[in-house]
């Protein structure tokens, strides 16, 4: 048995799929086309060094391959067997596999659960022959797999260059877009890839996890067209963005949110800007153009992060710079301020007419003399405010451009750049405009593991890229697994309302909150004009809100149930007898628990704080501004529970709107730390109850000293037993 | 002397310098690289028809062409010169040529009005002489000019195809990037280039013009860094995009606004945001990815503009449907929502599993019989509810993947679409993943003129710019040249306010509204507490709003010069009373007017309508939310005035937070139309008094029936004269 490369992930059960020592195609064709005549020639062509056994019941050699009649002849130990069959014979064929100690299948055929209940069935016969013998399933209905560090390909495309990136496609003709463009632009290779299909066995997170541990893979590259286990998705990119960069493409960016949902909270959620939020808290980079995802992985796999985002552009001349600009500033990068030294040092080389100030232009200086960018670069990387450069313009048309002569000088620059990673950690990123021409000092570059990009806004989304993974790299941490554990109060509260047939009333809810440390604020509630004695008891002369409580009102506004800056005895009554008479004659059927009496809340910045259990992704924080900047603008950031304290902070800054927090037209300046408290608070509290479904706060009050709940509302899900919290 | 093409601009008085008969290249050189003798290259490589003369003062012939030694030595008559040499050298040549009749010169040195003032007293020469001699002057500082109709090329880029596409650029770079670009990825070939360079004499405004009536130019590109005469642009652009797509690349996108102002418009025009209203609002299609350029104008030569927004995609299956959909419904396109009959007739062509409802999928049914795509197409071109059609996928590589024996049915396939054209009117706009690889049959549809793209959002963003012109060109009418009478009593007001130095006072504003049948609500101006009794009688027991008046209290709620909700003649006097109370004692020193006593407004939706007189596009109205929306998010929209109903229309559509005009959160459903007539009564008004620099009312209150104007704020402008308005 001839000995194959093996990675890092040896001890991983996906191992001896993706390192087979011998593989079987099962349903091997002499039909050249055919999708079992192309596995065999793309295990030969990519020069796969272990045993291939082609099965078929009767041609004796298939592309000079000895044929096997079936799975049983096979010789030696098999590892791998392609299943190029129709759909109706691969659980038996499976059986077969296992029977004779496979360790893995993979299954191309179609016409399982995605064509209706007959294929349902077969696909559940399939699994279930899979794990009786223990045998793990890529697919069915998977486009294939390769794993070119080994020459293992199983799809038969030809001339794609072995590499350190890798993807996992739910569309085949992704993968064909993107090695495509690979040959065309670029030097990238790839590692490996794989199809999920339909998941029955291995999905999505198995396969990442196998690639965050497999060396040859620098980067991790996803197309995603829907999460199965989201929650489980995001533990695992969050573990492997530690180390290695995970692009991800989520199709459905214009999806509607699918949801049904009786709180804001709930309306918002599933939405597609949700998952943008929640894959970006566990670091991973998410592109939201699709011709942008080579070129970003390209540049992680060269560069994987930026220590910072202030960016050092270089340019000799015209309007590129100019535009570069604009996009860095926009993608939220920023120009370095150079060093005094720096700019003295520049200027020691380059003409006067030169652009010290960064974006710096060489002004025609390297017009017969390339390679002073070289000496630019280099004094750049030396300044301690840069943290990446990027040079725009022309740089490998120097010598088509400007005569012949120049070459040379273009390619002894070229080697410099190439030596550029052995010396530099600051990524340097390389527009130009002779990009697509490829000439000499290009392809070096590309050679030297160097992107060179025609694009000046792929060029800057890679910078972007390095800067926000640099971001993350610094800020994350575990989440701080804080036990919290559920109160017998509040349980019994939530108890009461389940027998009910109800979800907890505004002030249940507030005694839920308060029981976990959360300034909920007090209130009282009046159920007879009598309760006046206890609320003055309480709040003195204290302007009050009066607000309804019903479990059947739920726009209190609409139904004349609320009141404010009540004050005093005889208001207070009358305010509590006209909220119910209104409501009355608003829903004579409501039942009317009562008046909820509690101060008004101070000035201050609506904000809404929610949470709701994804069926994707489990429990999410949502924090927003409230008002109209959710109705209208569904300005919401999201974040998955648990939470690190960096990640909500996080929420805070990402809002469009959040000038707001900072003091505009006469709001009081947030107490911003306050608001992260209580969203991780809340974030714990929901962790002990798993029962509350969704929940919202709003709005909540909140001003320079802190912050008034002047709503809560939880929903119950009557089928979740109250557990000793969530660990 | 040979005959040269001609343009149908032939009265035009740029005529003779992009179809100049015959040219001469001041300062030729016989050393290969220099500027001088790459004009000469250029002219003989492009095989320019007209004489070349080569003007050295030794050299006897230059690239086998007969040398004159200056200007004056030149045989016959002279279109066109090209100036080689060095800044100081040029305003001499320029009377040279003007005294030899030369029609207009082409200076490439720079050193002019950007190096100095020395550079722009040589600048001023140069305009002096060529004024005296009536020569037009492209540049200085110019990157120079192509005409590859007739063969003129003063550039001497090599390969250049061609084409329909005019470029005018401030940076010579964009030029090479696009030329490059064109060469690589497509058939796109180019009509005229210019770069503007310093604008002495002739610029954007008047190439842009000459453009728009030359014959062989489909569509007018162009990168601008800064327009100068704004107003006058938007005028050319308007009448040139009526029958030819402009596109335009504006640098500066993260610029901040520059105007200096005291008024919330004020503080929001000169911005990017602002150019990109004006410049839409003149039919100019708009790019802001640069490398969306070239792609945009190749779709936009092909097609010119498509009939509506929805579009059927047709997709081989795999992620580029799902990824084409998500770009379509992100850039304001719809899916076409298909005929019965035309799933029908594609049911009787298609397999089973294929998805007949938008987006088509064929499932397959292309793999081994790509012509299938053209029947689909061409059922889908029939249906009337799609607009433009996109499809995504293999096209042009099924060969490739396939197998050879499909190339004859492949290209039979491109064969039909090459004809597309002839037959439908519907846009037709291909993504291919073998784009870069240029197979055949995507050869054969470029040669056809069909672009066909390797990016998905390439593609959508041209359906885009096609879609957007159609929808312009169906709209957009001259605006109406209204005449609108300043008034004597409106006049005298002003005139009174510069004679004390101040702008005028609310009450004045809103008099001066009223003059012109604007509705501003009426008021009362109360300098002492018996006015009480005019208020009464005027608004009886209205509630009321009261208000500071001073020309020194810009800030009236900060200080204490606000009070609302006023009702009754006690409570006006005491408010009367302490709102001066207050004011005096916030600003002591202010002159305190008055207090302006006026009817509450009635709830509704605050909104911002001002005007400002930008110093490059000249007066700009602006619309937005008022409130929050304008402070924090910036929400507005502009338009250059004169506007048409549907220019202010748009206006109202365009605010990210529109949906607070459609009634949410209890708030009214505005009454759009009247919000439309004020904002017209509101740009008449403005074109009748020049003097007005800024105008701001806001807030606007508006509701189901109506508005009202809230506060109204004038800034004079006491350097223009009040003239009889603008006509």
């Amino acid at each position: 048995m001839p000995s194959v490369v093996c990675s890092d992930a040896s001890s991983d059960p996906l191992e001896p799929l993706f390192f087979p020592r011998a593989v079987a195609v099962v349903g091997a064709s002499a039909v050249a086309g055919k999708r079992g005549y192309k596995a065999v020639q793309g295990l030969i062509e990519a020069g796969y060094r272990g045993a291939i056994y082609p099965i078929h019941p009767r041609e004796e050699m298939i592309l000079g391959r000895r044929c096997y009649r079936n799975v049983e002849e096979l010789p030696g130990e098999v590892d791998l067997a392609v299943i190029c069959t129709p759909a109706a014979t691969v659980p038996g064929l499976v059986e077969e596999c296992g029977r004779k100690g496979i360790k893995g299948v993979v299954v191309i055929a179609g016409g399982f659960r995605e064509s209706g209940p007959d294929g349902e069935r077969l696909e559940e016969a399939l699994l279930t022959a899979a794990q009786k013998h223990g045998v793990r399933v890529i697919g069915p209905n998977t486009s294939g797999m390769f794993n070119l560090t080994i020459g293992l390909d199983l799809l038969g495309l030809r001339g794609v260059r072995p590499g350190h990136v890798a993807f996992i496609s739910q569309s085949g003709n992704m993968l064909l877009s993107l090695v495509l463009e690979a040959q065309y632009h670029g030097e990238l290779g790839f590692s490996i890839y794989v199809g999920p299909g339909n998941q029955t066995d291995l999905g999505f997170n198995d396969y990442l996890r196998f690639l965050g541990r497999e060396s040859h893979t620098r980067v991790v590259t996803m197309y995603v067209e829907g999460f199965r286990s989201g929650q489980r998705f995001l533990e695992i990119a969050r573990a492997v963005s530690r180390h290695k960069p995970v692009v991800v493409y989520k199709s459905g960016a214009t999806e509607a949110g699918k949801v049904a949902a009786r709180s804001h909270t709930g309306a918002l959620a599933g939405s597609y800007s949700m998952t943008v939020d929640l894959l970006r808290q566990a670091g991973v980079c998410l592109v939201q153009q699709s011709d942008e995802m080579l070129p970003v992985a390209e540049g992680l796999a060269a560069w994987n992060a930026a220590p910072g985002s202030r960016v050092a552009v270089l340019s000799d001349g015209g309007g590129q710079a100019t535009i570069a600009v604009d996009r860095l500033v926009e993608a939220g990068l920023s120009l370095a301020p150079l060093e005094e030294g720096t700019v003295r040092r520049l200027a020691s080389i380059l003409p006067p007419q030169a652009s010290l100030r960064n974006p710096i232009d060489v002004a025609g200086a390297s017009d017969d003399n390339p390679a002073i960018l070289a000496e630019c670069l280099s004094i750049l990387a030396q300044d301690d405010n840069v943290d990446a450069l990027l040079l725009v313009g022309m740089f490998g048309g120097y010598a088509i451009r400007f005569g012949e002569q120049l070459m040379g000088n273009e390619m002894r620059c070229a080697e410099t750049f190439a030596e550029w990673r052995k010396k530099h950690d600051k990524p340097l990123v390389v527009h130009s405009l002779y990009a697509p021409i490829k000439p000499p000092a290009v392809r070096r570059l590309r050679e030297a593991g160097l992107p060179v990009y025609a694009s000046i806004e792929h060029s800057v989304r890679v910078l972007q890229a390095l800067a926000e993974r640099g971001h993350h790299l610094r800020r994350c941490s575990e989440p701080d697994a804080r036990h919290v554990s559920p109160q017998p109060c509040v349980r019994e509260v939530f108890l009461r309302a389940a027998q009910e047939g109800r979800n907890p009333y505004e002030h249940e809810a507030k005694v839920a909150l308060a029981a976990h440390g959360i300034a909920a604020g007090e209130s009282v509630l009046m159920r007879a004009p009598e309760h006046v004695e206890q609320v003055l008891e309480r709040f003195g002369d204290r302007p009050l809100a009066l607000k309804i409580v019903s479990r059947d009102i739920l726009h209190k506004s609409d139904a004349g149930g609320v009141r404010l800056d009540v004050r005093g005895r005889e208001a207070i009554v009358e305010s509590y007898e006209s909220i119910l008479a209104s409501c009355r004659a608003y829903a004579p059927k409501a039942d009317l628990h009562g008046v909820l009496a509690m101060p008004m809340a101070p000035k201050g910045v609506e904000v809404i704080i929610g949470m709701v259990r994804d069926p994707v992704f489990g429990p999410v924080m949502m924090f927003g501004l409230g008002g109209i900047f959710v109705e209208v603008l569904n300005d919401v950031a999201f974040r998955a529970v648990p939470m690190t304290r960096d990640d909500a902070e996080s929420m805070l800054r990402q809002l469009r709107g959040n000038k707001l927090l900072h003091g505009v037209r006469g709001l009081p300046r947030v107490d911003e730390a306050r608001v992260v408290d209580l969203l991780l608070q809340v974030a714990d509290f929901v962790r002990a109850y798993p029962e509350i479904s969704e929940l919202d706060l709003n709005p909540v009050i909140v001003h320079e000293q802190g912050y008034a709940i002047a709503d809560a509302r939880f929903l119950l899900n009557p089928n979740v037993l109250p557990l000793e919290g969530e660990e």
